[in-house]
């Protein structure tokens, strides 16, 4: 068990360093190799850059890609840290409002609110009778978030609530719901997508055949660095306001945030993340947002200093989100036509996650 | 918040105490100091006689002397440990006939099945993002189910699953779903109306005031000893097949166990419980079935040795259990109207659930 755990995360991983290789695009799997893919967002309100090329940008081509794409506003999860009501639900809007801003089609894909489909907290609880405490306490980013590092946390309670710590177990039921075969997944996610395939595998073991063990999907997702500290991923609860570029900023502000982003002593523009992270940021989101190769970035700002280059980038931001921007100005005018977007994105969802619900039931005694 | 835990712990405490100082049925609250009374009893198959004087008996009575009362077959409880799918179908019908065998009116209380109502589950989430570890490790009930009992728990795994961590969560949102007002306790769930208290409290407190605080409610719950060992509660799950009486138990098992109950060297029938647990706990028995007051019980076997009175004690429960017995069969012949029975519950449990689930995700910002 023990090893092929090991086994699982050591694919997992294969697939995902070879996405930070490069800011180019790696390939996806083929057509047929895919039957369903799930992925989900918190609603942070307005998306960043690091966002953006993160998971929106690719979303959208997996959209066009595959048949069965569910992409999930994942507000259950937004309420394991503590939220203001008005403003979460103004985020979820937001979110709903940048996410067709930027290309997801509900034609194409199914967009929906995760509170809509009450099957997402039924099959949690199946699943949560089927882990225990030291699996969930032993993952990664619950020893971060709860601030659960040492062995003497019997005396010194912990900071998170049981939101926190049994979050992953919700992310499975969001995943195994629909059947879901693909998930693209960030490196701080591998951890719970090993959770997600055991569980799957725990419950087949138990009830027979029914959960595909799903895979980690291979997409060009990008990590975009903080513009403040090249070492950091960009944030959207970054304390240093000119870290983060937001798509709805400014064209100022833009060029602000580019022209105060830290690089080092030397002018020359090159691509060496290892040793100059802060420029190289800055090529890697050239790149991307100009569709470029990084050698062809590199190539075009040849005698061109790095306090030039800044502008160069911000304005290759500040072009690809004009359109987005503007789009999302649009539709945030129109709230019913957003609720109305999630109404039916959700009804969607739950066709398919209302029968894999009565048939888990059914497996488990329940009906 | 200590000092207040501390009062409302007592409060409960005095209200059970009151319960066992006889057999006999205390008062319960007038009619208008009760909204809503919830309870939730698990799938457990057959009931025994201490499921059924301890609670079913009382749940007969509060569906006559008040107005909305909700009953829940907690199948989502049973499964924080290992069930087998077919006879846990099989134990949630057999216990809808029991009850309704018992006097349970769908007509006077909505019966219903727990998995069939999904805002059980969503409103669950909500509160466990509202709660912490240790608050959830330090409930007595999970001390003992987990056998986490000493500080070295982060060295030797605990045996229980998160469901049984957590199920004290799940327990709160059953009973504030109904925005219930009253709750006939055990003793042993104390501690766990207590956390139900102080989530209708935080709840309150972050959103404004919404669920009613529910109390303990004062019922004539009566706690039966096993027939072997008085120390110990009578349980479904004891090794010792005489220790415990089934309500479908035949005449002659119902004698034989209770020729083999456990008394002293005396002969003489008297009811001390303190220092004469195994004579005591028949004239228990036998008071509630007979609906006698004990010291008439007393009165009327003076004479008899307590081998002679352990036949009368079983005749008269095979008296009460006869016409209790011949309904379950009939009822079980029937499959169709026990899930009927279910459904129709469900719905209306529903119909009252739902507003207030759609009212919670308004207050936390889901809609």
């Amino acid at each position: 068990m023990a090893l092929h755990s090991m086994r699982k995360a050591r694919e997992c991983w294969n697939f995902i360093r070879a996405l930070h290789q490069g800011p180019d695009a790696a390939p996806v799997p083929q057509k047929d190799a895919v039957k369903r893919i799930f992925s989900g967002i918190q609603p942070t309100g307005i998306p960043h850059l690091g966002n953006y090329l993160g998971a929106i940008e690719s979303w959208v081509r997996l959209q066009d890609e595959h048949d069965s794409v569910l992409y999930s506003i994942v507000d259950l999860h937004s309420i394991t840290v503590p939220q203001d009501p008005t403003i979460l639900r103004q985020s979820i809007l937001d979110m709903t409002a940048a996410l067709l801003a930027c290309g997801i089609n509900p034609e194409k894909s199914i967009l929906f609110q995760q509170s809509q489909v009450s099957e997402h907290t039924q099959l949690s609880w199946i699943l949560t009778c089927m882990v225990r405490l030291p699996r969930l306490q032993h993952l990664h980013q619950w020893k971060v978030n709860a601030k659960v590092q040492s062995p003497l946390q019997l005396f010194f309670p912990s900071l998170g609530t049981m939101g926190l710590l049994t979050y992953p177990v919700l992310q499975a039921s969001d995943i195994l719901l629909y059947k879901s075969t693909h998930v693209p997944v960030g490196e701080d996610q591998v951890q719970h997508m090993e959770l997600v395939q055991d569980l799957a595998q725990s419950f087949n073991k138990k009830y027979g055949e029914f959960f595909p063990v799903p895979k980690c999907i291979l997409t060009s997702m990008k990590k975009v660095k903080s513009l403040r500290d090249p070492s950091a991923k960009m944030s959207k609860s970054d304390p240093d306001k000119l870290a983060t570029v937001r798509i709805t900023d400014s064209p100022e502000e833009i060029v602000q945030k580019f022209r105060k982003a830290l690089t080092d002593f030397t002018s020359e523009v090159t691509y060496e993340p290892a040793s100059r992270g802060g420029v190289s940021n800055l090529v890697a989101i050239h790149a991307a947002v100009a569709g470029l190769p990084v050698e062809e970035v590199v190539r075009r700002s040849a005698g061109m200093d790095t306090a030039r280059y800044k502008l160069v980038v911000a304005d290759a931001v500040i072009e690809k989100f004009a359109p987005i921007k503007s789009e999302i100005e649009k539709l945030k005018m129109n709230k019913d036509h957003l609720e109305k977007v999630l109404q039916v994105g959700s009804a969607k969802a739950k066709e398919l996650a209302y029968p894999v619900c009565q048939e888990v039931k059914k497996l488990v005694g329940f009906l």
